[in-house]
């Protein structure tokens, strides 16, 4: 049917309730969207949450509102289905903000600035912090609006040839990171790598690279980096929480019947979850898989933490002079980060350290 | 308009050869249902959550589905909503199944077991690992069927009149407790006791009792325990995540249309998610509020913590001898924890203690 029609007999409706609407009464509200994800279907975790989001609505709406997944490069380029979405060749993207990190850093807060928040401290301040009230702000003259559709988790920090202790060992690295982290690591001497994930391996293999970093033990264990570089190393603290959003078309959401767009606030916040639970599932078998299969796991050390957070807080305090909108997200979202780790380490952190003793002790 | 022609008509349009119920169909328009919370209206974070899910559901259905909230003791006390649900009297309890821990130990395990999962590890047990599965199965001859609507996080141990340090302070200790707690602490001399929410206070001041356990600094800061008892023990060991359901009643659940069944699941994982977002918020705020009250913190000590662990594990190891249902899915929940906890000690948990470390200092 013809949408337009459509969405105007629901306004009438709305606005005339005791008025029967048999135009609506009668013609099935068939609404047909497409989603391009940034994710190949080969992740199922990340690519699976948009066919989730689609699944959740056709079912809540008895078929009535249809959203089509299509995953990276089906129709656009995963790092072109934000700007698809804006466009309106289709009125969804799953998409982790940061990828357009390099149009204005501002893209990097929804999902994860390196030591920013873990999972939990993103909700919490992206829904009931205004977070992700201020992106929509800025989202605003770009045609979409966005909410959260999914977290990995805090991420590793990846595979390494060699051992890594000290900053001197960064010097010269040929790392295959990303985004923001790859600014800060620049800085440190490293020489961040784009490769897209096929090739990584070979380069791994070859030597082309000295090391790479995806994800977390469930996506990871599948490319087979253990066989070329089996240092596994943590925290990825440039990704503590990673936010994957639901960005959409804004003329198109905004055209939906009310009832239609608080159903997808909902079922964006039930998949939000969903891919959390997924890989915090997932994970936990994977990663005895990784140390079956010979993965050496290792700390970055102090002194590189150290390093990489002074190093990330001088580039957020440049940015920060430039740029009014990043520094007024930033500024809430630290606001925020002083008061949650310090409630995270009092009752959940002594929870979990007693209980990962326990675990190591083979007491459970 | 006339709802019920419209969802009918829609419901025909929609699959109308895999129809095989016309008066479902046609009956389906207007449900309104009738929500028992276990919770008074003064913990807005534990009884605000049922509203969300009417709110959500009565939204997404243009209105169609009506779920009304009511708090504890409006139609039943809140420990008997479960059963109100059972028996029909209301549609849906909203009640951590704990409360019921005395009919069976195996409802303690939806909730929260001492040394149990995190509110991150629930759900992923709950939701990937098959728990809530094997609750269902649990539930099937009680009238009952529920999914995970909440969660608290970690919690405090509670505020205590005078500091305890060794076990032997914890003999005759009157410390208001409930549930599976009060069991594992009876056998290490405390004396639990049972008082209703607003009596604490008083009992506290005059020394009736010695401690009490509550929730955690967002719902605690509204009783002013601060003033009477100004030690606050952490971690909540009983309380590790605690998890609220939604339990509905089963005769009226199965008779749903499809899309109704799906979209209360889809709501049910959002309002999950969003209690434990404002908890997280919430208590962030509170806890600097508590500390400019004067509470002192103080964590148990790690020989109480032990002793409370493996008399928690004695008292598991009997209920398994005779109760099979309790003995599966503890055993499958420890087997989950076992690797949950190797997974979460890598990148999450050493990603939190950098940003504590560096909290502490005043450095974020």
């Amino acid at each position: 049917m013809d949408r337009r029609s459509f969405l105007s007999s629901a306004a009438i409706g709305a606005t005339a309730s005791a008025i029967a609407a048999p135009a609506i009464a009668q013609e099935k509200p068939q609404i047909t969207w497409r989603l391009a994800s940034a994710f190949p279907n080969s992740l199922p975790a990340l690519y699976g949450n948009s066919q989730e989001l689609g699944k959740r609505v056709a079912e809540a709406t008895d078929g009535a509102f249809q959203i089509q997944s299509f995953s990276a490069g089906e129709i656009v380029g995963g790092l072109q289905s934000a700007d698809a979405a804006a466009a309106g060749t289709v009125e969804v993207a799953h998409f982790p903000t940061y990828y357009n990190w390099g149009k204005d850093p501002v893209w990097a807060i929804p999902t994860a600035l390196p030591f920013g928040l873990s999972a939990r401290g993103m909700n919490a301040w992206m829904r009931m912090g205004g977070g992700n009230d201020m992106f929509n702000e800025f989202l605003s003259d770009k045609g979409l609006i966005g909410f959260p559709g999914g977290n990995t988790g805090a991420q590793m920090g990846g595979w390494f040839r060699k051992e890594i202790n000290t900053v001197d060992d960064l010097k010269g690295l040929k790392f295959r990171v990303g985004g923001f982290a790859g600014k800060v690591l620049e800085r440190l001497g490293v020489v961040p790598q784009q490769l897209s994930g096929g090739d990584i391996y070979a380069a791994l293999e070859k030597g082309t690279i000295d090391a790479t970093e995806f994800v977390g033990p469930y996506d990871d264990q599948k490319l087979g980096f253990v066989k070329v570089a089996p240092y596994y190393y943590y925290p990825g603290w440039w990704e503590g929480g990673a936010m994957v959003h639901f960005l959409f078309n804004k003329p198109a959401y905004d055209a939906l019947p009310e009832q239609y767009k608080s159903l997808l606030q909902t079922v964006c916040q039930s998949v939000n979850a969903n891919m959390l639970e997924t890989y915090d599932y997932e994970n936990s078998k994977a990663l005895r898989t990784l140390l079956a299969e010979g993965a050496q796991l290792r700390p970055f050390s102090q002194e590189i933490l150290q390093a990489c957070f002074e190093t990330s807080k001088a580039v957020y305090a440049e940015i920060s002079e430039t740029n009014p909108t990043f520094k007024k997200m930033y500024d809430s979202m630290v606001a925020f980060e002083k008061e949650y780790y310090l409630w995270t380490q009092v009752a959940e952190y002594n929870y979990d350290t007693f209980m990962m003793v326990q675990q190591r002790q083979g007491a459970l």
